[in-house]
């Protein structure tokens, strides 16, 4: 029995998923919330949709993580620690070093720390849980999978901005891209689904969920992504602004009074978007139930910025075969998906109404004819962290 | 003899010609540069190819006008200042008020005023010009063109930024444009050399100078365009950086050892774009003569950004019949306009390499059966100027 852990830290959360390898199998899944706060919550799903659910003070990932393995033990979804024999991380930041997927040792996961400064919020608590784990399971290999890491092959002309080159030489100031797994995951799963070789394709990959990225895979590469150096650039998002012009900042700031470009980056992360633009919500089916004109404006400027960073990777690529919509919004809504693509008809995208009208399930969702394939696919980040795991044992 | 003089005013510069109307005829052209600068530049071109020129201090644009006028009689370029009918003015911010050229009145006088909030170095210069005109040629209509005015047919999908919508409604933050008089010019000139009604083509227009902006030019009316809230972003240009992730700017100021925004805004308006990326020139001649790597990164990178918006604007209006060259290097930069156009034969466009052959000259220049024709366009943002006068005389 080979068990492989996938792991998703976050700064106060914990997702988790727990595969019978080299099946694939899901046996456990759960996630930790409120972690470091008051009245923190457990849950555990496993076996024949049994659940456990505990609401107590969970102070820090390391309690987590020994609550987590004596739960699992109590639960009998384990019989000793030893079944697991791999851990999988996701780390948001791998910077330029980590081009693919990493077993950890003492100079990666330092390597980790250091990248602290490109994902302030993610890689300090993402290196903690490997601390703990490299500690409580001994035994287990731990891999980190880097959210970074599939774009680490766009060509310089796609990565680099055009400003002062020292600023990348010295600063490493670029653009990471992020959401690698996923565009990762669902990229070869439409090359499976079209029955070619991914080397062969050229694909549009949208993960659209609250956050949301683009990404042009060439050949099963990723050769430009829609974030930047953080993922605040590229579309719309749920309480994100995407790209502005920087200008907008010194004005801005003058007219709200503030003196920190810290605080109005908060604001473009935090209070911008979907959320900004509708005054409502940073969810999409608050918005397609609203009455407010503003509701369904912030719907048609979200269509409008993917709509723009597909056409402008249809030249990247010189083609595309192949659009996949993926993630929450990308899954679940029919009617986003319709008007993203209205617009495309021109060269050769048209939607199947029947066929899009469909939540969370791996299809084609274009027309018969349209020259251009329209595919729906869910994502899973947990089965690639696991996969690469396995493929590092 | 009913003359209109079309003036382009900066801080320190003033170019103008003048023209014999209805004809359009150029009868005399020139530019003052270094105002309020020692050793100011005159000079004037006229009759058949004679010129005049002078070097003196020139300490503010009232002074540059009196001489203008005067050496105007002295040359016998004109025989009286009655001769002079109408006067043009280039005006940078229009807002969202000035939706075409106006007539100047006091109203439309002090507005200009109030907008050199968006235009801080351009709209007070304008606005003293227009002050001078008046008081030395009391009986000559001004008429003030603006660089927004095209861009106010923009729907609010494209025109707002995913940010608060107060910050619009409060403060006008939104995406203006520039570059509208040449958008409008070539995009004309293109429904003529097509043989078309303007109203149903699609068409794209790249004004490609040390400024760049692309436009999407649907049925006559501009929908969309690379430049935003300032003139800084968009595409890479010769020292402006174009688009970045708002969140580079907190990195950079703080490894730069920067607290004001504005030097780091002025560093992305100064010294980045091909400048910052080459380390040589803005100059697409000094990059293309370079041995330097980062010579030929510079000029791919430029290639890639505006070949992008391309792609983008394709979505924006389902389609395109019509890609437009013009300005300084989409003029005369013959493997510039075929690096950008390599890249979208997918979609049916191909650069004639014979016809591309050429410098500054009106033509098509894409195949016989490129489904999108390629047009090179010299634009003429004077003659416009000059016919706006004209109709509202």
């Amino acid at each position: 029995m080979s068990k492989t852990i996938a792991i998703n830290a976050g700064s106060s959360s914990l997702k988790w998923q727990l595969f019978e390898m080299p099946q694939e199998e899901v046996i456990a899944s759960g996630i930790v919330e409120r972690i470091g706060l008051n009245d923190s919550i457990f849950t555990i799903k496993y076996g024949e949709g049994q659940k456990y659910n505990e609401v107590l003070d969970i102070n820090d990932h390391e309690f987590a993580i020994n609550m987590l393995l004596a739960k699992m033990t109590e639960l009998n979804i384990i019989a000793s620690f030893e079944e697991i024999t791999g851990a999988g991380h996701r780390v948001v930041a791998g910077g330029e070093h980590f081009k693919e997927s990493a077993l950890i040792d003492d100079a990666a996961l330092k390597l980790i720390d250091d990248l602290a400064e490109f994902a302030p919020l993610h890689n300090p608590a993402e290196a903690a849980v490997i601390r703990v784990i490299q500690k409580l399971l001994p035994n287990t290999i731990n891999v980190a999978v880097f959210d970074t890491s599939f774009h680490t092959t766009m060509p310089e002309v796609n990565y680099l901005y055009s400003i002062p080159m020292e600023y990348y030489e010295k600063y490493q100031a670029r653009k990471y891209g992020a959401h690698g797994t996923s565009h990762r995951y669902v990229s070869e799963q439409a090359a499976e689904m079209l029955g070619k070789p991914i080397e062969e394709l050229k694909i549009i990959t949208c993960h659209l969920g609250n956050g949301a990225s683009i990404t042009a895979v060439d050949g099963g590469k990723s050769v430009d992504t829609s974030m930047g150096f953080t993922p605040l650039a590229g579309v719309t998002m749920g309480t994100r602004s995407g790209d502005i012009d920087p200008s907008l900042l010194p004005y801005l700031m003058g007219k709200l009074g503030l003196t920190d470009i810290k605080d109005m980056i908060d604001i473009l992360n935090q209070k911008s978007g979907l959320t900004g633009l509708s005054g409502i919500s940073s969810d999409m089916r608050d918005l397609e139930h609203s009455d407010k004109p503003e509701a369904q404006l912030a719907l048609q400027i979200f269509a409008d910025r993917v709509r723009k960073y597909i056409g402008s990777y249809v030249t990247v690529m010189n083609g595309v075969d192949a659009i996949v919509f993926t993630a929450g919004i990308g899954e679940n809504d029919a009617n986003m998906r319709k008007s993203i693509i209205n617009g495309m008809t021109w060269f050769g995208c048209e939607i199947d109404d029947e066929k899009n009208n469909v939540r969370g399930e791996q299809r084609v969702i274009s027309t018969e004819d349209s020259k251009v394939k329209v595919l729906l696919i869910p994502t899973d980040e947990e089965v690639m962290i696991a996969r690469d795991v396995e493929a590092l044992k």
